[in-house]
């Protein structure tokens, strides 16, 4: 789960991002090349560069990954330690902008309370509300980004599933023609 | 939403697929190619044939295909007036193999009470119940299907999501390494 050199060396090359990255590190845990790439502020990430990176490395970061059930990048975006761009907050989901977006809109939709829902393979009857939550709140999204005509929701799991955050997300995505099959 | 002439073609040299053709045909109803290729049972229709026609035209389908609120050939498959290859049930939820798959493993999870949900875009919060368990179901089915540590669920929303049938349903993939991006 170590930082990468290689996304180090792109951290240190960009100092909005540095910063965070600073802060990243300071934390107890250190996280994965891939949760960092994914929420850091669009501003600091030029597009030509990450997302290229992103599309080509998500398979190597999902296999870097691992369901060990300790906390993610995500918790801080929730608690808005990490900055991100919010779409839209209830009491219950939070959605924010994807920093590598494989679409015009790309939006990632999360449960504030993990609750066990590292992935959707660990779902339980009692998570039915949430997950509802969690597609009702994708829908949301998608009339907010003015797509809710055309749009595509993605949940992968596991490494095969291209999973890099164990915090159960669903990709909002949108803005262009989607393809088949899907990935 | 007529049948292909070429569609056509591939149905009559196919007897059990003629069959299940005739039937379609005389229902007050004319599906669409995309639909009837969707739902074919996966013995009338080798994969070398089906799938590559399936991956080319599914976003031809989805253009062709419009969210008029009509019956589905969905409908029919709740109804086991058309036969599928089902893979979990129960009260709320019919999961079948889709005809086309993408993946070794290809399920679509659909709500047998369809209630507005021609597309996720059309979800309201009295739907949120429902949501939740068509996502449980997705992992119910991963389970029965051994590939709950890796899979991927999509939702395809409108056209430009490649929705070719307008009755909710989630596709359940895996059994080989995701890609990045979905589609």
């Amino acid at each position: 789960m170590a930082v990468t050199s290689s996304s180090m060396m792109l951290l240190r090359n960009l100092p909005t991002v540095g910063r965070i990255a600073q802060s990243v590190r300071a934390n107890s845990r250190i996280f994965s090349a891939g949760e960092i790439i994914r929420v850091l502020p669009r501003i600091a990430s030029p597009r030509s560069i990450s997302s290229t990176r992103a599309a080509h490395n998500e398979e190597a970061a999902a296999k870097a990954a691992s369901d060990t059930g300790a906390p993610t990048i995500f918790d801080k975006i929730i608690a808005k330690e990490i900055p991100s761009d919010i779409v839209y907050e209830d009491e219950n989901v939070l959605a924010f902008r994807d920093i590598n977006p494989q679409a015009p809109v790309h939006v990632l939709v999360i449960p504030k309370l993990r609750d066990g829902l590292t992935t959707l393979g660990k779902a339980e009857p009692r998570h039915i509300e949430v997950l509802g939550q969690l597609l009702h709140a994708s829908k949301i999204v998608a009339e907010k980004e003015g797509i809710v005509d055309g749009f595509r929701v993605v949940i992968n799991n596991g490494a095969e599933g291209c999973q890099s955050v164990y915090h159960l997300h669903l990709h909002v995505l949108g803005g262009r023609q989607m393809k088949w099959p899907p990935g």
